[in-house]
C-alpha cells in the first residue's frame, strides 16, 4: 500500500504548527518503547512493521484534530498512540492471511516469525492500543477506539461474505470501505478532537471521508499498478475474490466482463488482463471521480469555526491522499 | 481442553446463591446477542465455538468474586462477558495456529469458515470484549482486561519463543503458565470484586493460583491422555515443541530423556512412547503435586474476612479444576 510521500507529511507537520512535530516525535518514541518493552522476540520481529516505515497518516490526524494547544497532553499522545498501534495490528494480522512476505520494503512479521508469532504480535498490539487508552482517565476515547476496533474487524468479515461474489453493487462496496478503513480515519479525528477537548461529529466525519477514499484510490491503484510502485502484483484483490468499484462499475460498461465467472481468474497474467479490460472500459476513471468527489465533499464539510492552521493542515491531508493516486 | 464438569458448575452456581445463577443466565444470553448482532457470517460460523459448549469458567468467578449482592448490576455482566469473550477470541484465533477442527466437539471457526474469517472473528470478539467495558463508566476494569489481554499475547510469544528449547527450566515454564492463563482468572477475580465495589489483591492472588493450576494440569492431561477425553493425541505439546513440567521434571530424573532431541519427536507413536516414558520418571506426580500445592496455597490464601457463601463457592471452583485430573 503506497501512502502520502515524506514531502507531504513534512507540510503537513509544518501547517500543524510547531506542537504538531513535537507530538509526533513522541509518538515515534512510544511505538518504539512499546515494541521492545515486550520481550526480545516481539522487539526483534514487530520492529520490522511496526516501527519502521509507514508515515503515521492516523496519528497526524490525531495530532490536528486536537488542535496545537494541546501540544504536550498525554492523553494527545496516547490517542495517536493506541489508533496506529490498532492499524499496526491489522497489517500484521492481514499479512497472516495473505501470507505477505514485503510491507514497505521490510520482511513481514508472518515472513521472519511465522504464524503463531506473526497473530500473537497483533493480538498483544491490540491489546496496547487499549492499555495506553486505559492509561488515562477518560472512558469516551475507549468507547470510539473499540467501536472501531470492531466495524474493522466487521468489515474484513463483510469482505470475506462478499468474496467471488458479482453481484455486490456500488452502495455495499462504499459500507465496505468505510468499516475497513474509514471508522479508523474517523476515530482519528474524533479521538483528536477529544483530547483537544472540544468533541466533533464534523471532524469525525471529515476523516470518514477521507479514508473512504483512501481505500477507494487504493482499490484503483490494485488495477493501475504498477507493481514497482504499489508493492504487489496488479489484480491482487481479483485473484482473492475482492470486488472494488472498479470492476463493480466496468461490468455495467463492458458485457464481457459482465459475464465474466470471477473464479475463472487464477493467474497473474489472466489478472492483469482482465485490469486492462477494466481500465479500458473507463470504469477507472469513473472510481476515480468517485474518490476525488467524497475527498472535496469531506474538505466543503469542515466546520466554518475552524482555525485557519487547523483547516490548512487537514485540507493538505486530504490533498495527500489524493496525490496517493496521481 | 477438559473442563470442570456440569455437576461441578451446577454446584458453584448454587453455592454462590440465587443471584450467581441468575447473572450466568443473563452472561449467556448477552454472549448469543453479541454474535448474533454482527452479521450473518459471524452468526453462522461464530456460534459454533463461542455461544455453544465452554463452562463459562471465567464468568462464574467474575460472579463469585463480586459476591452476591449485585446480581443485578449491568457493571458485573458487562465484566463476565468481556472476560469470556477474550477468552473466546484467544481460542479462535489458537484454533487457527493449529489448525484445529474440532473444539468442544463442534467444528471450529477457521474448519468451517477459512483462516481469514477466523481472524477476523477473534480480533471482533477482542474488540467487543473492550466495548462491553467500555458501555460503563469506570476505567479501572478496562486497565485490568487490557492488561491481561497484553499478558496473554506475551504469554503466546514466550511459548513461541521457547519451542524446541530444551533449556526451558521450571521457572519460566511457571511464569508462562501465569501468562497464559494466570492473569485472565486474576483478572476474571479482580473484575468481579470491582464490579462488587470491594477491590480485591487477595482474590486476584487466588484467581491465578486458579488458573496457574488449571494450566498445569492441562500440560499434565497432555501426556496422560486418554484422546478421547482430551479431544486431542496425547503428546500435541510434545510435537508442537512445547516444552512442559511433565517433560522438564522427566529430563532430570531420566538421562535418556534428558539428552533427547525434541525435534526427533515426529510422529504421534513416537510422542506417545515419550509421553509413557515421562510417566515411567514420575514426573507426572511431581507435576501434579505442584498444582495440588498451588490450589491449596490459593485456597489459604482466601481473606478471612470473606463470607461463608462467597469462601465455600471460590473452594468449589478450586476443587473443581482439580477434579479435571482424576
Amino acid at each position: 500500500m503506497t501512502v502520502p510521500g515524506v514531502a507531504t507529511v513534512e507540510a503537513v507537520v509544518e501547517a500543524g504548527g510547531a506542537g504538531t512535530g513535537r507530538v509526533m516525535t513522541r509518538v515515534d518514541q512510544r511505538m518504539v518503547e512499546l515494541v521492545s518493552n515486550h520481550g526480545e522476540l516481539l522487539a526483534r520481529h514487530g520492529s520490522q512493521t511496526i516501527t519502521a516505515g509507514g508515515k503515521r497518516l492516523r496519528p497526524l490526524l490525531v495530532c490536528i484534530a486536537a488542535a496545537v494547544p494541546v501540544e504536550e497532553s498525554e492523553a494527545l499522545v496516547r490517542a495517536a498512540v493506541a489508533v496506529e498501534l490498532v492499524h499496526a495490528a491489522t497489517l500484521v494480522h492481514d499479512d497472516v492471511i495473505d501470507g505477505a512476505d514485503l510491507r514497505r520494503g521490510r520482511p513481514t512479521v508472518v515472513a521472519s516469525g511465522g504464524r503463531l508469532l506473526a497473530l500473537a504480535t497483533g493480538d498483544l498490539l491490540f491489546s496496547r492500543a487499549f492499555a495506553e487508552l486505559a492509561a488515562g482517565d477518560k472512558i469516551e476515547p475507549i468507547r470510539v477506539l473499540s467501536a472501531a476496533a470492531s466495524a474493522l474487524a466487521s468489515g474484513e468479515l463483510m469482505q470475506r461474505d462478499d468474496a467471488w461474489n458479482s453481484h455486490v453493487g456500488q452502495e455495499r462496496y462504499l459500507d465496505r470501505c468505510r468499516l475497513k478503513t474509514g471508522v479508523l480515519f474517523r476515530a482519528s479525528c474524533e479521538l483528536g478532537a477529544l483530547a483537544g477537548g472540544a468533541p466533533s461529529d464534523a471532524l469525525g466525519r471529515f476523516g470518514e471521508g477521507i479514508g473512504v477514499a483512501f481505500q477507494l484510490l487504493d482499490d484503483i491503484l490494485d488495477v493501475t499498478g504498477p507493481a514497482e510502485r504499489t508493492g504487489k502484483p496488479r489484480g491482487t484483490d481479483l485473484l482473492d475474490g475482492t470486488v472494488t468499484l472498479p470492476l463493480i462499475e466496468a461490468r455495467k460498461r463492458d458485457p464481457e466482463l459482465a459475464s465474466l465467472d470471477l473464479r475463472s481468474v487464477e493467474t497473474a497474467d489472466q489478472a492483469a488482463a482482465v485490469c486492462d479490460q477494466i481500465e479500458a472500459s473507463g470504469a477507472l476513471d469513473f472510481a476515480r471521480d468517485h474518490a476525488l468527489a467524497v475527498v472535496a465533499g469531506a474538505k466543503a464539510g469542515l466546520p466554518e469555526w475552524l482555525p485557519e492552521t487547523q483547516r490548512n493542515a487537514l485540507e493538505l491531508v486530504a490533498d495527500g491522499v489524493v496525490e496517493r493516486y496521481s
